[in-house]
């Protein structure tokens, strides 16, 4: 059980990592190319890329975790609403449960039947409404916050990874060559193990995210280059 | 009943546009705020700031476009699987269907007469065991993709609003100092309908996307600072 447990919580840390590291290596790719084609000295490309890494991580993981509290705020109010409605409106809920089950295309026999168990066991029977009539899944709280908290985090690193070789050399032109290599390597890994662990087709998903990161930084090429001349 | 879809319609680009602004404001400002710090005309803070909006508008448009495909097609191979096993092994699926309701607290009469009765519909069987078994609503495949194109677009124009005061003067701190006016202002207009459209409180939804834009903007100019001494 401890060890199940064990496993669950670094199976998470490790899709929060990928995702905001495969993220993290996109727009601040896409930056320095651009600056790379306006720009004559690799510093003012660093500093950029730099601040973009902190507004960026800022963002996303300050905005995730502000985002996830909200969505547990919204299915307690929901939650402590529709318990409200089973205490005090019993009927008017019993009819919603009858609709949804008659929605299914159960006899009314059956639907009076499910009616009146569920209402036996008031738990059961919000947890049914918040899912069926309202959509909403219990959000893990702890979960939402640490999450945006790991992603925010691996956007910095991911975010360094472009940026590295212009730390080294003066020509932006030298630094764009090396960043455009580490990079899209970097891009197609975690695009391949960002999809694996969203469940996706990992060979499709590092496709999608080295072409997104790609077309980027081409464009921000093209747009700085045309308001340099 | 076209009124009503007309109003619908609408309400999801306006939906989309919100929060592409609010979005778009936040990592621009911020970007530019940094250079601020750093650099000593506002040319090349435009030239960042506008590779910025590229990259960015493109990693969210075509990132959430690509990802509302994805989306899609894990649904239907996910509906596809579910309907064969409904086709090739109906008993296995009738259990687990048994099983659902039994974890409801539903008597064993009534988990049979609602099984018998739900196989008797294999499409609403089907959607019942894709929602409640796998937990997948359908996606609406056209609303996915405008969505992240209308949101893509919107970055662009919510980009501008914090970048376009370093247009019109040289010193990188007058920029600054209207750049912050006009951007807090709009994070805070932005902030409070981009809570209204997604069903939260509008005055803490203002104050949050004020917070992480001023914290952001706060942070990349200390960083963007740090490397220029």
């Amino acid at each position: 059980m401890v060890h199940t447990e064990k496993h669950f919580k670094s199976s998470d840390l490790v899709t929060d990592v990928v995702i905001g590291m495969s993220d993290g290596l996109t727009v601040p790719f896409a930056l320095a190319a651009g600056l790379s084609g306006a720009v004559h000295d690799t510093h003012i490309i660093v500093i950029a890329g730099l601040a973009e890494v902190a507004a960026g991580s800022i963002a996303m993981g300050l905005g995730g975790y502000l985002a996830g509290k909200t969505e547990i705020d919204h299915y307690n109010s929901e939650q402590k609403r529709e318990a409200w409605e089973v205490d005090n409106l019993p009927e008017k809920e019993k009819e919603e449960v009858r609709e949804i089950f008659a929605d299914m295309g159960m006899s009314p026999e059956t639907q009076r039947q499910v009616v009146e168990e569920m209402a036996r066991d008031k738990v059961k029977w919000i947890d049914f409404m918040m899912r069926y009539e309202l959509g909403l899944e219990k959000p893990d709280a702890k979960r939402a916050r640490n999450s945006a908290m790991n992603i925010g985090v691996s956007y910095i690193v991911g975010g360094l990874v472009p940026l590295s070789p212009y730390f080294f050399v003066t020509a932006p032109a030298e630094g764009l060559k090396f960043s455009c290599i580490i990079t899209v390597i970097c891009l197609f890994i975690f695009g391949f193990f960002k999809a694996k662990v969203t469940g996706q087709n990992p060979w499709a998903g590092a496709m999608r995210v080295t072409l997104i990161g790609s077309i980027a930084a081409a464009a921000a090429f093209f747009i700085a280059h045309l308001f340099t001349q």
